[in-house]
């Protein structure tokens, strides 16, 4: 059982609009807020050789993307700490709040608790204005499929390319990319946290629609031979980009660094590389149950 | 080393102002919000004859207890939920999910993750009119402090008085009685979810006042023998009940059953029960570290 299967039995008790978009929108005034969590732990999701600057930094990272991700604004990180240690609060909290400076919002709060596993559960609150909202749902056929920077760099970092070990110790969500996407009219958008493919995946679902992307187009990362580039850019995880669909017109849209990787089409569900069938794959946590 | 001296190593880096309330506080347009993160686990916070209902519940009902005593009222719910086994999800969210139907708020999303041990960590995000919010500090001498409920009833029910074991297990958050409490002009208010004894001090603390209680009047755990039910009542933790502070002139309060325990003085830091200070302990965590 994966998480997308495990979501099916959670959709029947709080619905379905509430858990298709990065985060959960919520009227207020004229403005949406956005809102969204997630939980890290030593085990699934830190590499051990990071500081705990690092982990309180890509605790707050996981979340300001989500937020990235709707075209908002993050305005305040809450930080949930289980410890096994509490000496490490500190440098936890600074790695967090040193993210909030660099990429949005301000670290009010939190809790703590002692805890035999490392635990970090982030929430962050967003706000943008509804005409720059975006969801995964909007993408139309002759819709450009985009991505910022370089898809699988943090997998080849987990791989051992150390040139890329940064992107996976240290990811910058594109809160600044976002807030310019949405501004710009893209029609849909979510991270890139658990690989391409899937991503794709995800985004074609939701919209009934199909991708044709081109392989020569591809960001890949540098300096790591094929096939591994090409894999790690489509199944790696870990990479806090963003994908997004937007009309040809809008682009180039100013201050965003992205890659058009192809094109959105009318053939429900397709995803195809030069063609070819993308796997259905990438990071997900699997259960033995 | 207990939470409160580990807070002062995050005061540091995230500011004193923002540490002082059971939430957050943010303004939005002409109305505040409020947010709050609470983290629990297996081992330290879930009775083992619980059921995962009653964990969702229980997860749910910390934060919308944060929520209530700033007098603000629950708009959306986050739960993050670190799983032992995936079938526990569903009867986890349907808890969850029904405390909010109970008491206000509406679960939005969240996070789900594999964890060795149950690991679930809910957010509250309130909203409340700028005249009604409701902060710990404000109390002033010749203010009534009072309580809602009866505290030491959790405590009870853990230590065995069956009669009170639901109060453990199903805490109700006084989110209506909060709400009418800030409308009502409460000087000062948290909840009670670290014992009375410990609370009344972290007020003293940040009003610079004292308390002068009388035991007569103190609220005490039916069917309990004293001087256990004085103890439960002064220093058991789990009770989401309220702790407030007003003027005399502002009681009774349509809807709130509240107990006046005594008054608010100017002895800095002095907590009296019938004149003898009271301990000051209650329901920490502590630390080997």
């Amino acid at each position: 059982m994966d998480d997308r299967a495990l979501l099916t039995s959670v959709r029947a008790v709080i619905g379905e609009a509430d858990i298709l978009d990065d985060c959960a929108v919520l009227p207020c005034g004229d403005r949406c807020l956005v809102l969204t969590t997630d939980m890290l732990h030593a085990t699934t999701d830190f590499p051990e050789d990071m500081t705990d600057w690092q982990r309180g930094w890509m605790a707050a990272a996981v979340t300001l993307s989500d937020v990235a991700s709707m075209g908002a604004e993050p305005v305040a990180l809450l930080l949930a700490a289980g410890l096994d240690d509490p000496a490490r609060l500190e440098e936890i909290t600074k790695g967090a709040h040193d993210c909030c400076t660099r990429h949005g919002g301000r670290l009010v709060g939190g809790d703590i608790d002692h805890h035999d596993e490392l635990t970090l559960v982030s929430t962050a609150l967003g706000q943008v204005e509804p005409a720059h909202l975006v969801r995964r749902q909007g993408a139309r056929p002759g819709d450009l499929v985009c991505v910022t920077g370089t898809p699988g760099q943090a997998m080849a970092g987990l791989e051992g390319w150390t040139v890329h070990r940064l992107a996976l110790l240290e990811p910058q969500p594109r809160v600044a990319a976002g807030r310019a996407l949405g501004r710009a009219g893209a029609s849909a958008m979510m991270d890139l946290s658990d690989g391409l493919a899937l991503s794709l995946y995800d985004l074609a679902a939701v919209n009934r629609c199909g991708f044709r992307l081109r392989h020569e187009a591809l960001p890949r990362p540098a300096g790591v031979p094929e096939p591994e580039a090409t894999a790690f850019a489509l199944y790696g995880g870990g990479d806090f980009e963003l994908l997004f669909c937007l009309p040809p017109d809008r682009l180039p849209v100013t201050g965003v660094d992205c890659t058009v990787i192809g094109e959105v089409t009318g053939e429900d569900g397709r995803v195809l590389l030069d063609g070819v069938p993308v796997e259905r794959r990438g990071y997900e946590h699997r259960w033995s149950g």
